[in-house]
C-alpha cells in the first residue's frame, strides 16, 4: 500500500480488463474508493461476491462522481455511455479507456469543458472473459499504449498504469491504429476465419481435426476462444486499416497458393527463411521475457 | 531400462526429431544398440559430443544394418536416401518415417522383397530444430498417427512408439493428409504469410510491431521460426489438400472482408461465437491437457 494516486476510481464495466484493474488497484492501494459499475446483473453479483469494488453499481451517475473514470466496455457501447456520464461528469475528471482501436472514436465532442479523454490501450489480455477471468497481474510486464498528447492528466494516466505493473509508451492514434491491425486484429481475425473454415468441413475431417489440433491449429483455437462482442466491435471500428492489411495479407496468401500450386520450393524457402529472422526480433525485443512455450 | 524391443535401431537424420527418438530410446533402452546417420558434418560432431547414439556414421550403407530404420530428414530427401538405402536393407528390416505427409511418397516402389514400409507421424515439434534442440520427452502424451495396415510390422512400430510416450492411431494416408492440411499446414503457411506481410511494411510500422507484439502476433511468429527446408517440403508435397483448404479459406477471409466493409456486425459476432465452441471441444479432447497458456 502507497499513496493513492487519486481520491476516487470508477470503472466502466467490470469483464476481464476492468476486474483486473479493479484487482491491481485495490490491491496496491492506487485510489482511495473504487467504484464499479456492470449493466449486467450476475457480473454485479460477481462482482460484489469477490469483493472487485468498494462499491457497485447499475447507475452511470452514481460511477461518474470519481477523479478517473476508465471505460472497460466494448467499443460499441462507448457512445451511448459517454453521452448518458458526461452531464454527470465534475470538473477535472480525467475519462480514459482501455479499447483496442484509438482513432475517430469521437468521444472528445460529447465532453463538457474541463474533462480531458486521455485514450489508453493496455496490450493483454486472455481468451477467457467476465469479472472471473480477470487477475491483479495481467498488466505486469505489457505495454500500455497511450494516445493522447502531452498534459498533466496524461502524466497522471501513465503513471497509474505503470503502477498497474505496464510498461507506458506514447503513440497517436493513427499510427496505434495501424499497428494493432497487423499485430492483433488480423491475427484474431485469421484465427476466427480458420476455426470457421475448420467448422465447415465434413463431419469426420472436423472430428480428427478437433483431436488432432496440437500442431498448431491449437494457438488458433485459443485466440479464436475470445470474447464475441469485444472483437466484433474492434474489427468493425478498425475497418480501414484493417481492410488495408487483409487486402495485402490475401494477396500474400494467393501468391503462396501459385507458389505451391507451380511446385516453386525456392520461393517458399526463402519467405520461411525470412520470417525466422522475425522471429528472433521478436523475443529479442519481447519485455516479458517469455521463454520458449512450445507447439 | 526395459527388454529392448529391436536389436538395432537406426536414425536417417538426428535433427529435432530424428535427436529425440534416440534420447527417448537410448534413456529406455529401447533397442540394443541406435546407429545415427547425418549428412551434415557439424550434426555428426555434435551428436558425438552428446553421445545422442552409439554409433554415428555418414554412411547410409552403415546405416542401413537394422531392424527399424527411421528416416527424420525433410521429406525431399526420402527419394534419394531410400535409393541408396534399399539395396543394403536385410530381409526383415522395417523401414518407417516421421514425415508431415503420407501419401504418394513412392517410397514402397523402391523397397526390395521383405522389406515393409510402416509410415509414422508423431504430431510433435517445436520451433526449433537441429540435435541441440531435441529432448526426451518430446513425444510424451502426444499422438503418433500410423498411416500403414494392419500387419505384425505396424504392431511393432506402434509398441515402439507408446514406449517414446505416444498415443498411436491408426488412419488411411490420404484423410491423414487432409487433416493435418488444416490442423498443421495450413496454420504454419499463415504464420509464415502474416509475418511475411508484416516484414514488407514500412520501416517505422515494422519495428512498432515487433515491439507490440504480444498481443495475437507474437504466436504467429514462433509458428514462423520453423524450419525451412521441412515445411517447404511439407508444403510442396500435401499439395492438393493443401490448395483445396488454402481457396476455402481465402473464401471465407474474403467473406469477412465484406461483412466488415459492410459494417455487418451480426455476421462477425456469430462467427466469433461459433468458434468459441470449437475451442471449447479442441481443450476438452487434448491429451496433454495443457492448461490455459496466456495470450
Amino acid at each position: 500500500m502507497t499513496t493513492p494516486l487519486f481520491n476516487t476510481l470508477s470503472l466502466i464495466g467490470l469483464g476481464l480488463i476492468g476486474s483486473s484493474i479493479a484487482r491491481k488497484a485495490k490491491q496496491q492501494g492506487l485510489a482511495g474508493q473504487v467504484i464499479g459499475y456492470d449493466q449486467d446483473d450476475e457480473t454485479r453479483i460477481i462482482a460484489r461476491d469477490l469483493k472487485l469494488v468498494d462499491h457497485v453499481t447499475d447507475r452511470l451517475s452514481q460511477a461518474s462522481k470519481a477523479d478517473l473514470v476508465i471505460l472497460c466496455t466494448p467499443l460499441s457501447s462507448y457512445f451511448s455511455v459517454v453521452a448518458t456520464l458526461a452531464p454527470e461528469l465534475k470538473p477535472g475528471t480525467i475519462l480514459s479507456d482501455v479499447g483496442s482501436v484509438k482513432n475517430q472514436l469521437g468521444i472528445e465532442d460529447l465532453l463538457p469543458e474541463g474533462i480531458v479523454f486521455i485514450p489508453a490501450h493496455p496490450l493483454a489480455g486472455t481468451e477467457h472473459s467476465g469479472p472471473h477471468a480477470g487477475f491483479a497481474e495481467l498488466f505486469e510486464n505489457r505495454w500500455c499504449l497511450i494516445t493522447a498528447q502531452e498534459s498533466p492528466q496524461r502524466d497522471q494516466v501513465a503513471a497509474f498504469w505503470r503502477r498497474l505493473g505496464s510498461t507506458v509508451a506514447f503513440e497517436s492514434s493513427s499510427h496505434h491504429d495501424r499497428v494493432m491491425a497487423i499485430t492483433s486484429h488480423l491475427p484474431h481475425l485469421i484465427a476466427f476465419a480458420i476455426v470457421g473454415t475448420a467448422d465447415q468441413l465434413e463431419d469426420d475431417v472436423r472430428e480428427e481435426i478437433i483431436r488432432y489440433a496440437a500442431s498448431g491449429f491449437r494457438s488458433f483455437t485459443r485466440i479464436a476462444g475470445s470474447d464475441p462482442t469485444m472483437w466484433r466491435d474492434v474489427f468493425l471500428r478498425n475497418k480501414a486499416p484493417l481492410l488495408e492489411i487483409i487486402d495485402r495479407f490475401i494477396q500474400d496468401l494467393t501468391r503462396l497458393h501459385t507458389a505451391i500450386d507451380e511446385q516453386d520450393g525456392d520461393f517458399l524457402y526463402d519467405l520461411i527463411l525470412r520470417t525466422r529472422k522475425i522471429r528472433r526480433d521478436v523475443i529479442r525485443d519481447d519485455p516479458t521475457g517469455t521463454p520458449y512455450d512450445g507447439i
